[in-house]
């Protein structure tokens, strides 16, 4: 095979995509499998809201080799799922592309690529044609237990991940029926919640994590958190009464 | 300061302990941070069985230092929690006198330190005395995911780690309100959970991972599972229907 991915026969054997987690900011939370396909990659994908910096692609950054084919994939962020999907397919379509050609493509995504991420939507456009592969990444809740010190969930206890776009019905049964809870994508909904959290007894077992591992951190009992929310804040909720001890 | 950590008052300066997730079991999935503070230590610890090999040590064995002093802190596996406790307090005490002589503790955590670790019980014993990190790993049922290129969870859906530990009700409760779920530590629990899921009628849904990213990796629909299962084990559960696309 040459240099090119051109086999002996004359056909080019595709390459491979890899959707690499980038872990949740801090460059160095970065695994080792991750920093060698990043470090040694030909062609880099990530995806951006338009218009914005890629988060993923911020993370690796320190990373990056010197020379490489890069491919940004903007994916809108709306409430009907259209738009995301045409972007999705055109991105498939143009990593397609490359894999044809031979070349693997690392796709990088901020924490892990299969929660949350939009590396999946992607898999399910390619995977039936070409060779995918996932490189698991250290996710946003454990990073944010970590930089609050605190334990997601010992022995026999649930820990459940809830999106914070779920109305309050839904996000006060799941928060009944589990010992720790992580509250994703606050941003926008951060009295919401509070209000919730207030009623539901739960406050004082509250923190509020934004940016955890990435410059900026900020970490606070949720009744100190700020009055205004990034996207990429938390809430974790830990009902266990010192339950490792 | 000199280099036993003394400083120039004649106090010695204690030591800082450090909770390193090493991730799941492959040696590239550990991440650049904790293979630098893995790679400097001085002394080692880590959890193990009584009499048997510490899983954390056997996946950072690649890494570890040429000389290093180690500590190994056995705990058993009991019903009641007090000979753990017990173990801990000792293996707590153990550490207190290294980070007294003024030296880092790095201790190994399989996995992510927070998320079921034994971490969790040597902070709560330390972190009123001294300065304790944590350093977030990949966890298992993300890189059980990724061995099975399965989504953990997409937009709002919900994600639950639930322990094979808890009884049929619990189970069947928890499971109805989330999107996903990893059910962890399978064991000897498998038949049971066989019986529930396919009541459930998520026979066709669920996933079994036996040591995902280690030597002897098994991935397989839950109807084609085998009939015994190692601690080690993990029940994937996606309910949703290819809700990514």
């Amino acid at each position: 095979m040459s240099a090119s991915g051109e086999s002996v026969s004359g056909r080019v054997k595709p390459g491979v995509m890899f959707g690499v987690g980038v872990g949740p900011g801090d460059a160095e939370l970065i695994t080792l499998k991750a920093a060698r396909l990043i470090g040694a990659a030909q062609v880099v994908a990530y995806p951006a809201l338009p218009g914005r910096e890629s988060l993923a692609r911020e993370i690796a950054a320190p990373l990056l080799p010197g020379v490489f084919e890069e491919l940004r994939i903007e994916v809108p962020m709306t409430a009907e799922r259209a738009p995301a999907q045409a972007a999705y397919d055109a991105g498939a379509a143009r990593i397609a592309e490359v894999l044809e050609r031979g070349r693997d493509v690392v796709f990088l995504c901020a924490g892990d690529p299969l929660f949350y991420g939009s590396f999946m939507y992607l898999q399910a456009r390619l995977c039936g044609r070409f060779a995918v592969r996932a490189v698991p990444g250290v996710a946003s809740p454990m990073a944010a237990a970590a930089a609050a010190g605190l334990p997601l969930a010992a022995r026999d206890e649930v820990l459940t991940m809830l999106p914070a776009t779920l109305d309050d019905a839904a996000l006060r049964e799941r928060l009944q029926l589990c010992d720790s809870a992580a509250i994703m994508k606050v941003g926008r909904h951060l009295a919401r919640l509070r209000a919730l959290l207030d009623d539901m007894g739960l406050t004082a077992r509250a923190h509020y994590v934004e940016r955890a591992a990435m410059a900026g951190e900020v970490i606070r009992p949720l009744a100190e958190a700020p009055d205004a929310a990034p996207y990429f804040s938390m809430i974790l909720v830990m009902k266990g009464a010192d339950p490792w001890l």
